[in-house]
This record gives C-alpha cells, structure tokens and sequence, in this order.
C-alpha cells in the first residue's frame, strides 16, 4: 500500500473534469442547464459511447455489459478484487446536469490524475457508469443498473416493464442494441470488487449550510413507501351535520399533520413527506367518501428507522378507527438503511484529514446505486454541495470549486486502496 | 279568510302523488331508481310538457316562461298576489327522483285537492316547476330558473355559459325552443306573488334521526366557498432536512384539521367542508410546491356565519405566515342566510299543530331556490324526511308516507292562504 501520509500524492485537473461535465451534459441537454437522459434512449445510448470512449483514451479497457452499464477498466499489475467507483449516466425528466453524472466523471478524472502521475496500479481500478437509477422512464425500474449487476432483475422483468411511453423495458434494450435474454451476464460476483466508492452531489442543503464543501457518508437512508386510503361517506355538505359525517378528508388532514409534526419534532434526520393526494369526488360541495395519500418516511438508523414507522402505523390505525373509517394501508416500497464499511469510511475520514479538506460526516436521506453495491462490495459514498439543495430539477448546480474537492477525495482515497 | 280552525280542511290524495313521482321519474330515468334530467335537454322538456299537461287537466292556466320555467296557475276570484309553491324540475347527473321533483308534485297534489274540495281559491294559486337549480349540466348557471324570474340573468349571460357538453347556454335554449333574447321576460315582479313556499326533500340525516316526517324551515344556510392555494418548495423527500423545508402541504393538512374541527366543536348547525384538493408535482418522493384546497363553510345565522369565516381567514393567514408559504385565497362564491318569513313560518306551524302533524323548526344546510325567491315575495320551506340523509345520488330516498305528511301539511297551507 502506498505511503498514507503523503497527503496529496494526487493532484487532479480541473479543466478536465470541467471538461468531462460539460461535453456529458450535451447529451439530453434540455434548456440552459438541464438534462432529460432517459435509459437506451438515444441520448443515453451516445452518452455512454463517449464514456466508453473517455476511458478508451484513459488507457482503459472498456465495455457495455448486458444491462447496458458501462465498465472502464484500468488493470491492476496484481491479481484479485478490483477497486471501483462510479455513478449513473441517467438522469431525471428533465433532471439537472450533475446528479449521477458528477461521479462517473468524477472518476474518469481522478483515473487520468492517478494514471498520469503514478502508473499502473497495484490493484484494478474500475469506473462505471451505471445504467439507471433514476426510474424516470419506467416507474419499475428504480436501480436497473445495480439490479443488472447484483442479479436483481431477470428477462421476464424486462418483458413486463412497460415505459411512461408505453415501451416495455425489453423492447427498448433491444432499440439500444442490447438482448434482454442475456442480463444475467451483467451479474458481477461478490469478491470481484473489493471497495465500491460513489461520489454524488448531495441533493440537500445541509453541507452548504453548515459550509462543507465535501460530506462522508456513512449510512444511507432506510424508506417506506406507503399508500393510505380511507374510505367514508360522500355527503351534501351543506345539509349534512358534522357530528353525523364520516369524512375522509378530517382523517387524511388528522393523519397528515401528525406525521410531519413528529418528523419535524424528532429532528434529522428523520424525514416524512405526503407528496401525492387523490381526492373522491373532489367535489367543492360534498364530504369526500374516499381519499388516497402517500407516506414517504425515513431514517438511516435502523432502530430508530422501525420506531419512526411503527409511530406511523398507530396513528393511521388510530385516526381511522376514532372517525370510524375504512382503511387500506399498502407499503409499495421499503429500503434497509444502508450501513457504510466502517473500514472504508475511516480511510476516506483520513484521506481528507491528511489533505486537510474538512469533510462532514453524514448520512444520505436520498437512496443510491451504492446501497445494491453493498450486496457485492465494502462501500462508502462521498457527497458534494449542492447549491440550496437543489436536485430533480434543472436548477440543479455544484460549483466546480466544490466538485474539485470531492474529486481531489476520491482520487487520493483510489491511490491509497489501489497503489 | 277560511276558518283556521278546521284542522284537516284538505284531503289530499296519497295515489296521486305516488302516481305524478312515478310518472316524473320517467324522464331522464337513470338506473332503477336515479333521474339524470339536465336543464333543456330531451328529457327535461318532456318533462315540462307533462308537468302542463297535468296542470291543465286541473283547470289551471298553463305556460312555460322565456326562462324554461313552467307555471300553473289557477284563478282566484280576486284581484291581487298570488300564492305560490313549486320547485326545481331538473336533477344532478345522475341525482335521485325526489330532489326537486316532489315540490312540484306536491304542489300539484295539493291544487287537486284544494279543486276537488274547496273549488275555485280566492286568492290566484300557482304551482311553478322551475327551469333549473342543480348546474348540472352548466358550472354557473346554479339557480338558473329563479335567477330568470328575479332579473338576475341576462341574454348575454347565455351566449357566455359554456355546459360540461360544451354546449353554450344560449344554444342549449334554443334546441328547447326558448330565444335567450326574451330571457327578460321572465321576470316576475315583486307584488306579483305574495307567499313563495317550497317543499324539498331534507336532503340530510336531522329528520330522520329526531324522529319527524316534516320540518319547517326557518332559514336557509349563508355559504361561503373558498379557493385556498398554499405554495412552497418543492425539495427531494430524503435529502432535505424537515428544519428546512417550505411544505405546503403541512400547511393545507393543519388548515383542514382546523377548519373542521372548528366546525364540529361549535355544533349544528355550522358546517365545514373540504372537499377538493390539488397537489402539484404530486409526486411520492417529493415535497409539493403547490397545494389547492376549497373550504366549504355554511352557517343560517347570519352573525355567526361571519365570525366562522373570520375564523377561517385568520387561521388560513396564520398557518401561511407560521410556515413560510405563499397564499391566495379567493371567495368564489357567497350566499346571504336567507331568514324565512316570520308570519308564513307561524302559519306553517300553526297549520301543523291544528292538523296534529309534528313537525321539526329546522334550518337548511343547502341553497334552494327559495333564496331567490326570497327577494320577491314572501318565504317559507318545508322538509320532508330523507332515508339516511342520502341525496345527489340514485339512492336518495324519500318514503310515500312522508312525503303525504309533508303535502298535505302544504296543502293546508294553501288553503288558509288562498281560501
């Protein structure tokens, strides 16, 4: 392993990553500043030519894998595990131009620093460029990237998948190229990569807050999705006495407002959020007699993770019994909080520390690539300052001089693991 | 005047009536049970025509205004006002058989009789179905019949009323065979009719559950219809922490718990509804940056319907201020409570006392015609029992038993009045 106290052993380019950032974007650019990149669509399918290109001129060895993830390969002079870092070329519709693509040049970046200036490395060094993460162009999809690698999704997936645009995911595979019958080969095998490090803007506004330029994530959130519906009695709402309704719409407000106040009163980072309501009839002049609203909670502590939802499964149970009415509750989604390697995190606190970059220990309340990477590697992720927590939007924006400090991170954090 | 003591002066007939709603029902027949007879179409004029043709065959003078409104009218011996009773002939799409349509033909029941067994009045009779009442088929053009006989529409209105059928009001008119050009001359003069009594389904559970057939209604409700837009920042559900957020939905969800609760801790007869509701980007994993609700909100006294909309207003402008959001409340619409007139409310009254009929001193939730009519003569209305308080719907339900109470409690009304 190379000398740990030598604190800036790599020194990365800026023009070329700003470069890299700039030339990728062009790819779906959508206005001035965003990107709509969409999955095999053709924007896709020519961002992840240049990718590949990119890494081609890097020295790398590179490849699109049967799920459509792109792999630049630098051969390590040792055999075993590989090293690897990465992010995903899509983006949201339309998203902004850094969310996803910040850390796969972000690692074409620090792999020309530490080609440049150090050679071949001891271990394999891998940048990826996954597929998808985003779910943007099939609501099922969310992860199809990872899935692909960590065996999480079949052919048969792939034929029942059907687009926003009425495509299934099969059919589009096939227009970018690709044989939806062989995504088991895209299944990469635990042992294969030994560290797995995204770096990623933050989509949040703690780090600008508390001015960090960079963040070590060392958990990633837990969520559950679910689906409230409480059914009561449409009724004139005029000639209807209170005392007398069973109105859905008091139970949802009821429920509702608990669920954000106890957020609010736990304090980070437990978060709720009722993004999505649906209202019948959704008349002015009558009690609704069915109302449907979602319940996005979290929390990167698993315990604490559990309390949070079990707190919200008795007030629901509560309110729809004390208003005597009906309740279906689905949970349509539900993540493990994602617990960084402890061995990878410590290496990274110490690489900033040594480089005398303040980095903020963090967690991140958004779910990313790295939580299906933990099923195959030790992972941790880096984050960097998003501009007012801004992300999903084309209002998206991190600062060169942010993004420079996060990629100098990951470049020194590769040099210790892989030289 | 006939001698108020003869209790039951007038025997009205129970097959009649069960026979003029059958034979009504017919038009516009939805279902089993359900009516959908929209102002001017097919339907609804075979039903006008029929509604004359009985009319008629009581002896009176029949005819249908510039407005659709049809009025039967039997000859007094002298000069001078009238007395009037009716209602509404169309229907909500698809509503019940007795909303509207049992004022009229309890009306015509009770001019049978009278006829039958008191021959001709003294005072002019008029029994009047009205065009329309429901805006069923047109969004603003609620109380369309009464707006003609009190001057409140006018020819230009027609050609600007635009139906759910994108029909404009005007066009609808003349596929009746009515020119929207005359729409003046509907209008009927204050002097003209001196006492307007309606007979309405209840249209709410207050009869019922106190145990009467009948009620005597001493006001209808003020309402106040309110469009509460609430706008925020729209942030990803896991990144952005609850400390920093701009969550209109938070805010509409505090709003409705309090602006019902409010309602329920006064008691009858306030009321307060939410029945709309739009979420924008209305997304599960996303704080909404726009959330649009209605504040349906009815009280008959009249200074305790202003001290309720106070309260709202305040509430609204607090929850806003308290957390960050922007605001826009609009009223869009607004109704008077309209009192009853003391000495028909105490004839009413004393009519079902002497006839040993009980009956309910009650308000009305919802708007009726009378309202209208209420600037031109004056008011009174009688309820009849509803089955579960249901209306708007093909399972509205109003027994035969009740509704003979309630007619011929109308019927000996008349009689006092008019003999």
């Amino acid at each position: 392993m190379a000398d740990e106290t030598t604190a800036a052993a790599v020194q990365i380019d800026p023009a070329l990553l700003e470069r890299y950032l700039r030339e990728l974007a062009v790819f779906g650019a959508w206005g001035e500043t965003g990107v709509s990149r969409l999955v095999y669509a053709p924007a896709w399918q020519a961002a992840q030519q240049q990718i590949m290109a990119w890494g081609a001129a890097l020295g790398c060895e590179t490849r699109m894998d049967a799920s459509g993830n792109v792999w630049c390969r630098l051969p390590g002079s040792e055999a075993g595990a590989s090293v690897a870092t990465g992010s995903h070329v899509d983006s949201q519709d339309p998203g902004g131009r850094f969310d996803g693509a910040l850390g796969i040049v972000a690692g074409l970046t620090a792999l020309q620093a530490l080609v440049a200036q150090h050679g071949q490395p001891r271990r394999t060094i891998e940048v990826v460029a996954f597929a998808e993460e985003e779910s943007s162009r099939f609501a099922a999809a969310q992860f199809l990237g990872t899935r692909g690698i960590t065996g999480a999704i079949t052919p048969a997936d792939a034929d029942a998948m059907v687009g926003y645009d009425g495509i299934t995911l099969a059919d589009a595979m096939r227009a970018a190229g690709l044989d939806p019958a062989r995504i088991p080969e895209a299944q990469r095998q635990p042992g294969e990569i030994d560290t797995f490090i995204e770096l990623h803007i933050e989509q949040g506004p703690i780090l600008e807050q508390a001015g960090y330029a960079v963040g070590i994530v060392d958990a990633i959130t837990g969520l559950r999705h679910s689906v409230i519906e409480l059914t009561g009695r449409s009724d004139h709402a005029g000639a209807r006495p209170m005392d007398t309704r069973l109105d859905p719409m008091a139970g949802a407000a009821e429920i509702i407002s608990g669920v954000i106040n106890h957020a609010i009163a736990l304090g980070r980072p437990a978060v709720t959020t009722v993004g999505r309501m649906a209202v019948e009839p959704n008349l002015t002049a009558a009690v609704p007699d069915r109302v449907q609203f979602t319940i996005d909670a979290r929390h990167p502590d698993p315990a604490q993770r559990l309390a949070l939802y079990a707190h919200h499964d008795a007030l629901v149970a509560r309110v729809a019994a004390e208003r005597g009415l009906g309740l279906r509750m689905e949970h349509v989604a539900a993540h493990e909080p994602c617990l960084s390697d402890p061995g990878v995190v410590a290496l990274l606190e110490a690489t900033a520390s040594d480089l005398g970059l303040p980095a903020l220990r963090m967690q991140s309340g958004a779910v990313h690539d790295t939580q299906r990477m933990a099923r195959i590697a030790k992972v941790a992720m880096l984050f960097v300052q998003s501009r007012d927590g801004r992300s999903h939007t084309p209002d998206e924006f991190t600062s060169l001089d942010h993004a420079v400090v996060g990629t100098t991170l990951l470049a020194n954090a590769l040099y210790r693991l892989a030289y």
